[in-house]
């Protein structure tokens, strides 16, 4: 069974698990615009307004524009596709009576952009289609649906997102052979960009700013493309960075100390600061297992870091990846009015999420960011983590 | 004034024109769903939810999560930036209250993909956002003017375009050195995505089925990918291809015929096609002037060529071409039902637009694309036009 089998195999199960008879995905021309949500089952270039259902049986059928069904056919993923010519409405309207779905999930999602792909003109455009019908008073949101299915990893997923994190360790150990004093965050970009491209992948975001880059104490902080700050003996260079390679992404965090002359070692308060992070990191992993709730998690680091002389991160704990860096749904956040509900989210196994904090000091930015993999009873790492403040000699 | 400033000062002109007195445009994780309106204006990544907006005056500001900020302003678009820490929603009253705007332009298009780049999911959060103000009952559909800031491109869109179709046609050449009997489309189409990443370009569409390959008459005709058909004497090889380069996207079509051992020309019959095709698009494009209706173009394309003893051709003569290969809007297509209101649109002076038409015969599909700029008297070609059929020897 191929990924993408996989994940319809899957589509099939959440929906019964959340009481939903059939989903359903409105698109058209998806080279100019998609639903985030249609990735997830394969990778489609949809001229006409095209129409993708799944059942709670997990049968997969397509209506779509006579053209474009030929090449929906060959994916290999649908029970049935059927082309039309004039209009898709009354194709669609035949259709959904054959299933009689009583609850038709769509993607609308008021928090959740990746759950959100249906237009404002689609959704007028739906209702048309369906007037007249039960099934227009039978559609609801499929956010949870669409969230669970894009955080639950299935194990080939899980494979890709190893692949990537492995990558991602390759490229951070050869930026750190690259690193010597004089070196700006402009070439360390572009020596990252070179070993993403050679590798056949792409950045995990924008790659105007991944890699983030932070040489010294001084560099401006945000998201901001490199500067010209340089590596220079006695700081601090990290380096906030991910691939999407085969559609998966990473995001890791890595730090470095530059030696001075005669120095063997950083001074005791990087090390303690690196240290410190560390530990809350390490603190909030032990205590991740299914069923604990976003908020409790980063409340457990956000405690260290602090009880460890240190202010709080003036962000969340960790958020979700996948096909997007920033992968919607749960993760752990802090219970503050901008993040809504989020903080108040179950963890589940089968959802990959990064761990990240860090702090100022005069040597310069001290951040880590560690992805792990809920398991059954814990969690694992998805790329070893930083044992050691690295060092730039 | 570069691109961008181009554009937005356009945008004020157009709002005056199609009397909006503000265009907003909303968007949250731009890197995951984003507006097809936005990168008119500029490359945008955007974390958190944002506001764009552009008033009749042509001033335009941003309301953004801090961190999103501080890039929006390094854009140098913007009269002013504004963060926001906990919500938009109180920011974004007050900004409507300074300007008191009576019809505000949002993105939502039932018919026009490149206008409805609001989500449902955004449209309610905004209902919200503006819930107990008069705004909320002064948003109207910026469809219109949406169309118009797209299809009418400026000086620096026309150069981008020209650059665009000047590598294709590089391209198609070199395409003609490489093709050789017993070449088959995969090999082509491989050869041409190399040509292509080699120039810094991408293709037009997705790369899948771009470029659209025909050898002979036996290859599958859509949109699917190369197929294992060969170059072959007394045989038609026939390309659709386009690239996209800095942000703009070509798209022409071009024909080859492989000479048989001791032929010195095409045969007759396969001349007379390449004839009569080329000779539609021409008479098309010489009635071409701002002011006509769409409709009225294809009509004379395909009068012409049902006039040569030709079937009508199974799709529109053009469509625009611009950020998007299919950029939306207006074009030159026939008054049947399944392409509702846009047979009806008036061609405007600044479009870009395909005419596209080919035959079957027994030698294979010869079918030509041209690309057009509309002038304020008529039109001139983007990129040479292909004038003869031409020979692999």
């Amino acid at each position: 069974m191929d990924l993408y089998h996989e994940k319809l195999h899957q589509a099939g199960e959440l929906l019964d698990a959340h009481d939903l008879d059939l989903w359903l995905i409105l698109v058209r021309e998806t080279s100019e615009h998609t639903d985030p949500a249609l990735k997830l089952l394969g990778h489609f270039s949809l001229t006409w307004t095209t129409a993708i259902m799944v059942t709670r049986s997990g049968r997969a059928v397509a209506l779509a524009g006579l053209g474009d069904d030929e090449a929906l056919r060959r994916t290999g993923l649908f029970d049935e596709v059927r082309p039309y010519t004039q209009s898709i409405g009354p194709e669609l309207v035949r259709l959904l009576q054959s299933y009689d779905p009583q609850r038709i999930g769509i993607n609308i999602s008021r928090s959740d952009v990746s759950a959100d792909g249906l237009t404002y003109g689609m959704y007028l455009n739906l209702g048309d289609y369906l007037a007249g019908t039960p099934y227009r008073e039978r559609l609801v949101s499929a956010e949870h649906f669409v969230a669970a299915l894009r955080s639950r990893k299935t194990p080939q997923e899980v494979a890709r997102m190893r692949a990537a994190a492995d990558l991602s360790m390759r490229i951070f150990t050869a930026t750190g052979d690259f690193l010597r004093p004089g070196v700006s965050e402009r070439e360390v970009a572009a020596f990252v960009h070179a070993q993403t491209h050679a590798a056949g992948a792409t950045t995990a975001w924008d790659p105007v700013h991944c890699p983030g880059l932070n040489a010294g104490p001084n560099s401006p902080w945000g998201h901001t493309g490199p500067s010209d700050e340089v590596v220079r003996p006695g700081e601090i260079f990290h380096m906030d960075f991910g691939v999407q390679l085969d559609g998966y992404c990473s995001d890791h965090q890595r730090v470095w100390y530059c030696l001075r002359p005669g120095e063997h070692e950083p001074p005791a308060e990087a090390q303690h600061a690196f240290n410190a992070v560390k530990a809350a990191i390490r603190a909030a992993a032990a205590a991740i297992r299914p069923g604990v709730v976003g908020w409790e998690i980063d409340a457990i680091a956000r405690q260290t870091i602090t009880a460890a002389g240190y202010p709080e991160y003036p962000h969340a704990l960790g958020h979700q990846v996948g096909r997007a860096v920033h992968d919607g749904g749960v993760g752990f956040y802090p219970r503050w009015e901008r993040y809504g509900d989020k903080p108040y989210g179950t963890i589940d196994a089968g959802m990959v999420l990064t761990l990240e904090l860090g702090v100022r000091t005069r040597y310069g930015y001290i951040s880590l960011e560690e992805e792990v993999l809920v398991t059954p009873d814990g969690c694992e790492w998805i790329g070893p983590p930083q044992e050691e403040l690295w060092l730039i000699r």
